[in-house]
Formats: structure tokens, sequence, C-alpha cells
């Protein structure tokens, strides 16, 4: 085990009924910038009851920021915040509403002279931002407990991360009844996305990590058991909160501890989100099982001992190995997203071309737990996605 | 999975050489009074590291609390702190010595006109403490990691527990190679007690908490993969990575999210040392096999997940159930904790009746997780401990 240090000071508040203590956490007369997407929040009903906990708050309204939140849209949310003197940022929604909340949070504490632009990727210091708060309504991306973000900016082709302590929300709320009324296409990206993000961060090679791997473990089997039961009744509270939980323990931090990472299936994902406006997890689904085959000898030993464990395989390490990237492959098709660029009517001569251009150009050059995978092994690897 | 809410801001330094941390944690100029309890910092190299970070610190050194930490020590140091004003407090040793800085910490900031013994059984508010460091020394209560404590008061056979945000300690060391030179019963202690409080916060009855059942059974299966190593060779890096790390996260908060706990064998462990004289972990090694017989028809379905997940039985439930029973006690043997009152030459009978009279004492009545276990009941399960 490597060393490391690790501190995640996010407050949770979970289970039903929990969206109420955002009354605890923000102080009567904040001025609070609610930041949601499209309408979905309205219809189930997650919108009153954050408005009720706001009462006696100043509330501020942003919707319409989209899947892949985009810089543009970001900005708009910024210059409102500004012209009514916000001191909160609160989103509601999923990953890409949480995301983009604290990018506008970092924005809006930032010296003027500075590019709001720089802060995606990293390019300029943030020793601040305006306190976060997250109401999570699509389990997912964990980012309702966690530092990261990551926007996209259309005119450029660029969807880049950023990561800074000063954007952890003080609170995130996750109130699993939330998923009643998920549309099916947003469940099944979500029970893919957490299931990746876990397995980025664990299936790599054996680091004697043992409670990391078995939380990882835990996170796996436990996303493998709640998604029949959610896909005959997505109102099934227990599976509504096991789903909730294991996302975001699956990002929480806990994971990765003292471990080499390998985030090359997000990274080549992102890529062709850029390119062909592919949903995340649908990117992160196709690409996976042909880097796991890519790179099959270097991760044997701990994809059959994931084999073993999550999918309770049996034979040597090179059948099982084998057998569970086929068992990963139909567990995302099981949950509906396709796990082939063909499915998407996508053409992988080209998508491996332009993938392979991207990272060179976003200098991505050395990806994976080894730092061994340079953009024409990425090349190879979408085009084994066909 | 019952509602919760969740929030650990402790920060976290670990690995080999970590201790050097304290210099970014503790700012300059700062008075620290430095806890720790007998000799053994000074011979394997921690105090001499300890000091080094402290460089341009005023340190206020106070030795000598020991296991099942005194009220009138704790007082001592806390008469040391006010006379020197102190202004952070810095534990450098295992759990009682980390017990007992919190317990110092808050009895320094609290109104002089309230009596401290006070804060033990929370019977006063608390509403700050001192800034509080820890290094450990030796892994197994998770103190470094949150806000409870336990302190002893001799005089009037009172070993009791206190629990406030306010004594989360800020940081915490945690360098695995401290494990080298801990003496044999230590280690033993160690891997029981961490054990015992996973089982107390697991092994109830099936609550649909299934990360957390699967990170408590990672945890205990760690503590069974280590214990053999460390035996042999108390200073495989590896292993003793995996026991910290272990000993931690099972006191970190995340196992009991969402469930009902059963901290029965806690309680009359407390009562036996008090009594006694046993180590903690003796007493809970010699209690909970016990406790788990008295309640087997409430923990069988519990205990036969636990068969399986953690010590690979096969079997119906009622052979699983027992013979995960029978492994566990052979766990703690093989560490070297016996786990009969007859092998510490304690009479049985006179134990139940002095833990029963001390539990009626204690207004501890209703225990474990469906709080059926009266005062009568715990002493059965004591007099099964013979």
């Amino acid at each position: 085990m490597k060393n490391f240090s690790f501190h995640n000071p996010n407050r949770i508040h979970f289970g039903q009924g929990q969206i109420a203590q955002i009354g605890t956490e923000i102080a009567a007369g904040s001025r609070v910038l609610l930041v949601y997407g499209g309408g979905s929040i309205k219809r189930n009903g997650v919108y009153d009851q954050v408005i009720a906990a706001l009462a006696g708050r100043t509330v501020v309204e942003f919707a319409g920021v989209g899947a892949n939140p985009e810089f543009d849209t970001l900005m708009r949310a910024v210059a409102l915040g500004k012209e009514k003197q916000v001191d909160w940022v609160l989103g509601v929604g999923g990953g890409s509403v949480l995301d983009g909340s604290k990018f506008i949070a970092a924005a809006l504490a930032l010296d003027p002279a500075i590019d709001p632009w720089l802060i995606v990727g990293n390019k300029t210091p943030l020793h601040s931002a305006l306190p976060i708060g997250c109401v999570l309504t699509l389990p997912a991306t964990g980012s309702e407990s966690n530092f990261t973000g990551v926007i996209t900016r259309r005119e450029t082709q660029d969807k880049l991360s950023f990561k800074n302590p000063a954007v952890f929300p003080r609170f995130c709320v996750m109130d699993p009844t939330v998923i009643s009324s998920l549309p099916p296409r947003q469940l099944g990206n979500g029970l893919v996305d957490a299931f990746v993000h876990t397995t980025e961060q664990y299936l790599t090679f054996p680091q004697e990590a043992r409670v990391q791997d078995r939380l990882a473990e835990g996170i796996l089997s436990t996303l493998t058991e709640v998604a029949p039961v959610l896909l005959k009744d997505q109102a099934d509270y227990d599976a509504q909160a096991n789903f909730m939980w294991s996302a975001n323990q699956a990002m929480f931090g806990l994971v990765p501890l003292g471990q080499t990472l390998d985030w090359a299936t997000h990274a080549i994902g992102h890529e062709l989100t850029v390119l062909y406006g592919l949903d995340h997890a649908q990117t992160l689904a196709v690409t996976l099982p042909s880097l796991w085959r890519y790179t099959f000898d270097a991760k044997r030993a701990k994809l059959a001992q994931y084999g073993r464990r999550v999918w309770n395989l049996n034979g040597d390490d090179e059948a099982v190995a084998h057998a569970a990237i086929d068992a990963t492959r139909a567990y995302f098709e099981s949950v509906g997203v396709k796990t082939r660029l063909t499915d998407y009517g996508i053409d992988a001569e080209a998508a491996a071309a332009g993938v392979e251009a991207q990272l060179i150009r976003h200098k991505r050059i050395a990806l994976g737990e080894h730092a061994d995978l340079t953009p024409a092994d990425c090349r190879a690897i979408v085009l084994g996605a066909a």
C-alpha cells in the first residue's frame, strides 16, 4: 500500500424526507443560487421540497444545465449569481448539475481578472469558492461527495475535469425515492457509471489494499444485485437506497487510497462524448470491455480476483478473467446500455482516429495504471469496441 | 436502510514517514500539550520524529496515560495544560492515550464552573474543545478518526464513554511501521478489538445495508488474513498497513450507517474490566462468543451470512452460524487472546453477579440490537463465558 492522505469533510443527509435538512445547513437570510437542469424536479416533487426548505432565504433560480454541462451555460449562471450577489450555490440534480454548480461556485469567487475557463484543467489556483450544497436526483457520479467536476466546451471540443478541495460540497442530501421517477435510460446510465467508476480505481493489479478492494467489490456486487430489482420495480426503496449509497461510495474517496489507478476508460469516453454526443455511460460501456481485452495480460490477476469475488466464477485465472469481461458486458447490456460502437451507428475506424487525435491534442499520451497506453493504443482500443 | 446523517472531517496521513506531516497541521508558534503513555514511543523512534516535527512550537509533555485512561490522571494533564496555556492537544499512543487526549481537550475548553466528570456519559453539552491531533501507535480502537472516548474512574468503578463532534481529531497520523515494536499481547489485543468493533455494528440481523455489510466483511476478512502474517513477521509492511487501515475503517463511521447496532459486548466488557482489570480486548473475546450463543436465534441469519462470506463455510444457516461462532473463538485464541473467564482465573458466578449489578447501576438495562437484553440476560451471558 502506498502512502496517502485522506480528507472528506462533506456532510451527508441520507434517506426519505431528508431534503428538509437544507434548512439546517443554509442559514436563514442567505442568498442562494438554485441551479438545476430541466423540469424533472418540478414533476417529481423535489423542487417543491427544496423551495419549502429554503423559506426565509432569497432564492435566485438558474435552470437549464444539461448533460455534459457547457461552459457557456454555466457562465450565464455565474453572471446571474454576480448580479444577484448570491452567497450560496445549491445544485439540485445529477452529476452534470452538481459538477456545474462546483464550477459556478468557484467562478463566483475567482479574481475577475482571471479567465474562468482556466479553472477547468486546474490551470489557475483556486483559493476559495462559494459554499456549495447538493440535492442528488440521479445516483451515478458521486459528485455530491467529492471535489471534482467535468465541464464541456463544445466550440473547442473540450470535455475536461477539474479538482480542488475548495469545491467540496458543504453538504449533500440523498433521498433515494427520487429514483422512482427516473427515465429508464438514466437509470441504466447511472448503474453503469457507478460501476465503471469503481472498476477504474480497482481493476488494475494486486496492490495489497485489501479493505479498499473489498469495498470496491462490495459496491460492484451491490450494483449487480440492485439492478434487476430496480428494472422490475423502480420504487423498491431498499434497492433505491443501496444503489444510491453504492454510487456515492464509489467516488467518496476511500476506494483508491494507497493505489495506482486507471482512468483510461474515462479519458477515452470523454473524447467519444465530445465527438459523437454519446451519453457518458454509453462511452464507458463501449470502452471498458475493449480496454480490458487490450490490456488483458497486465490486468489478468485482478480480473480473476474480480471474477471470483463479484461474479462467483470458478476456474484458472485466464478463464475466470475472460469470463469476467463477458459478465461485465452482459451486465451493461442487461441494464439497457449497449456496448459496441456499431450499436450507436458509429464507424469505429473514424472514431478511433478521432479519439487518437483528441488525446494528442489534450496531451493525454500516457494513460492507464502503468502510464503506458499511448494515443495509438487508445486508437486500437476504440477500434476493438466496434 | 434507515435514514442517517454522516460527517467525518478528520484528515488522515497514512504511511511510512508521515509523522513529519504534523508540521503541516499544527501552526508554528502553537503551544502543544503532548500526551503519551509509557516510554515505548521513546524506544521505537516515534517520540523523536514527533519532537522533530514540532520544531518551532512550544511543547508541554504529559506522560503516563495508561490503559483504560483514568479520570484523575487526565485531570492532572488538564491542570498542566491550563497552567501552560496550551492551544493544541497532540495524543501519541493507542486508543487509551487518544481517548484521554479527547477528554483533556474538551475539559480545557469547558466552563470552569462545570465538573469535567460530566463530560463522560455526555452529561454536559460540549460546545468546543481545543484542537486535537493524533499519532497512532497501536491499531485497535479507531479513536484516531472518530469523536468518541472511553474514560475510567476507578474509585467509583465507572468505565463510561462520551461522544461529541467537538472532539473530532483535526488530523491523525498512521504510520504502520509502529507495529514492528508492539508487544505480542498488544498486537493480539488490537486484532481482537478491531474485529469486535466491526461485528458489534454488523452482526445483528439483515438490514438491507449491502455496502456497509461488505465493508464490514472486508475488514473482518482482512483481519483474519493479516493476523497469521504478523504473528510470523511483525515487520511485514503490507500486513501492518492492512491491519492499521482495517482497524481505522472499523470505527470510521461508515459500517453502522442506516442500521441498528449491538454494543452489548462492549457494555459487558467494560464492566469486566472495571471489576477485574482485564484488558479491554480480553473482555470482548470472552463475552462475544457467549453472547452470540445466547442470542443465537435472533442472530442466526446474519451469523450465517458472516460464516459464508468471512469464513467460507458451507451448509444450512444453522450449521454455518454455529461453525462461524467456533471459527471466531478459534481466531481470538490464535492471536493469543483467551476466550473463557476461567483462562483468566475468574469465577464466572461472581463475575456474572458483579456485571449484573454494575449494569443496573449504570442504567444499561436494555442492550442489544433489539434493546431486549436485560441485566439478567447479561448475567447469563457472562455465566456462559465460564
